[in-house]
């Protein structure tokens, strides 16, 4: 059994801990958080609350709720730490996780030099087996995961040359009401956008060039990509492949009330998912369409949820388990690809 | 003197019929429209107010506004007809121009086949001398417009093979205010998009690939665009390049300040510009970026104004005049390239 500590209780640590709680070789020890809030008395009472320091600790006594200890602590009784604190703020835990020697997963918004390597379940050459001397991984960001899984999807049949998306990123989750734009599209100066060396940490052999945008929406992101493959290739040749894999789901052509991410949103809630949850890339199977060796399409990536499987494998890759087993198995318990089922 | 009614009064109409009466060769006779309102009798009041139908005269006649004629009657006493009626309006006007004998210039929204020939003045090879047979001409949209413009000046230096464009078109002007969507990103699963074929109708001789999108915005489109040439280039040279025509405004890295459409927008208020018309083509000049023989940047297009000076110049081109001497008088009216001077 797999023991798993959480650091950080907000979007994905939630999601996080969910996930970790419905596999069935994963123990939750507890959660690691620093303020006491209507969620801290969720942790407390579904998996065990801990403080990151001891002042956290104190705070979160004085109000009332019990608290198992500090991350020092969740570290002696777990085997992964999975890291889901604010960007930079995993960069600042570092220290106390190397001081208690326990394996850690970081999320996307740190630096690539914070993990001994960058994460995506699809990209992995090296099966996992003899990793039990990585330390730490980084799952890369929502966007790259989403990038990762397709291009990687495509070049295992047909050799990608290049890739070049523009990201329409989402302004700011449901909730997070001071973050702007509002009825702007607000682009970022810098191309190419990270996401390009964040996707060549990935796969190193394609050349990348991502454009970004931030819209006035808090639903999902929208990927509008073209893929240049090395010989001719036919749409739906390509539908086929994406569908055949479980974490990209190609919305079929037949579903016309599934026309945007607000729709993708609304039919997830119909599922049997906590947070209606979309961890697949959603690829809308009507926009993939093929001129020579380009393929064009877009996709939907629901920020919030789409790096809990590879959150999950990661637990397995750092305890040196089979990659491809662990996507078998993850993708099993979450009932993946499961939305146009 | 060249004679000029405008039919349809709207967003475009009204713009039009103001760049019309800056022209020291051009005089407006009047514009026709369908209903009475307030804009009607500003019409009326500023330049002669004509019906469509005689239902339409007859309407305006009762609530007391003072009405020169019909469409036909416009047509009598004008050499051009620029008809800035809704999208396949202009199509349903096109047996009174034809049975008039007017020259007629038609604006995007209508289908190719409507006019002799699309136009944009960037992308006109024959330089209008001995255009006279030619009888109506078909202003291509905002967002091809401004596609043409760009792609035209970098292939003017620069052998362009190929352009891939992501369109994040505004969802619909202020005071459309039952357009959307809000809150979401909507895709257009027809790739490409018809803006491809519109281009090529300008430069039939570049590969193109657009995708578009919707976003919940009001301001301008934004063009996310890489574009691929036959040698390595510089990206300075590039900026330069561009910021040689009128036409492209390059945003200068030391305004700080203009980093959105809606930053454009407020500056374009402070020009002595009716409207705050934007009239160029707005590229970041930090978004333009070079990587071997790939130009990508993002540039803002102006939907309601920016077909203006193209309007302007094919009145003379159906007249018969040099287009190269035209865009030259145009931009001298209206200031062309103000905007970061």
């Amino acid at each position: 059994m797999k023991r798993v500590g959480i650091s950080g209780f907000g979007t994905v640590g939630r999601r996080v801990a969910d996930a970790v709680e419905m596999q069935e070789d994963m123990k939750l020890k507890g959660v690691a958080k620093t303020t006491q809030s209507a969620t801290a008395s969720k942790a407390q009472h579904n998996f065990g609350l801990y403080g990151i320091k001891d002042s956290h600790m104190q705070d979160m006594k004085s109000s009332g709720l019990s608290v198992e200890g500090n991350l020092r602590d969740l570290c002696r009784v777990s085997d992964v730490i999975v890291d889901c604190s604010p960007s930079g703020i995993g960069a600042q835990n570092k220290p106390t996780y190397q001081d208690m020697d326990v394996k850690v997963i970081y999320q996307g918004g740190e630096d690539v030099e914070v993990a001994d390597i960058s994460y995506n379940s699809y990209s992995l050459e090296n099966d996992g087996i003899n990793a039990e001397n990585i330390k730490s991984a980084r799952v890369v960001s929502c966007n790259t995961t989403g990038l990762s899984r397709l291009v990687k999807s495509i070049n295992s049949s047909y050799n990608v040359e290049r890739v070049s998306a523009t990201l329409i990123r989402r302004g700011g989750d449901p909730g997070e009401i001071s973050r702007g734009p509002i009825n702007d599209i607000v682009p970022t100066m810098e191309i190419p956008s990270h996401h390009s060396s964040d996707l060549n940490e990935m796969i190193p052999e394609v050349e990348v060039s991502t454009r970004a945008v931030k819209s006035p929406t808090t639903s999902m992101h929208m990927h509008s990509i073209e893929i240049e493959v090395e010989n001719e290739v036919n749409a739906s040749n390509i539908k086929e492949l994406l569908d055949s894999y479980n974490r990209i789901c190609v919305i079929p052509s037949k579903y016309e009330e599934v026309r945007s991410p607000a729709d993708l949103r609304e039919l997830s809630r119909m599922e049997d998912r906590t947070f209606g949850s979309i961890w697949e890339n959603t690829v809308w199977g009507d926009s993939v369409s093929v001129s020579g060796n380009y393929i064009s399409l877009f996709q939907g990536i629901h920020q919030r949820s789409i790096v809990v499987p590879e959150n999950i494998d990661a637990i397995r890759y750092l305890m040196g388990e089979s990659i491809s087993d662990s996507i078998m198995e993850t993708d099993s318990c979450l009932n993946m690809g499961s939305l146009f089922r």
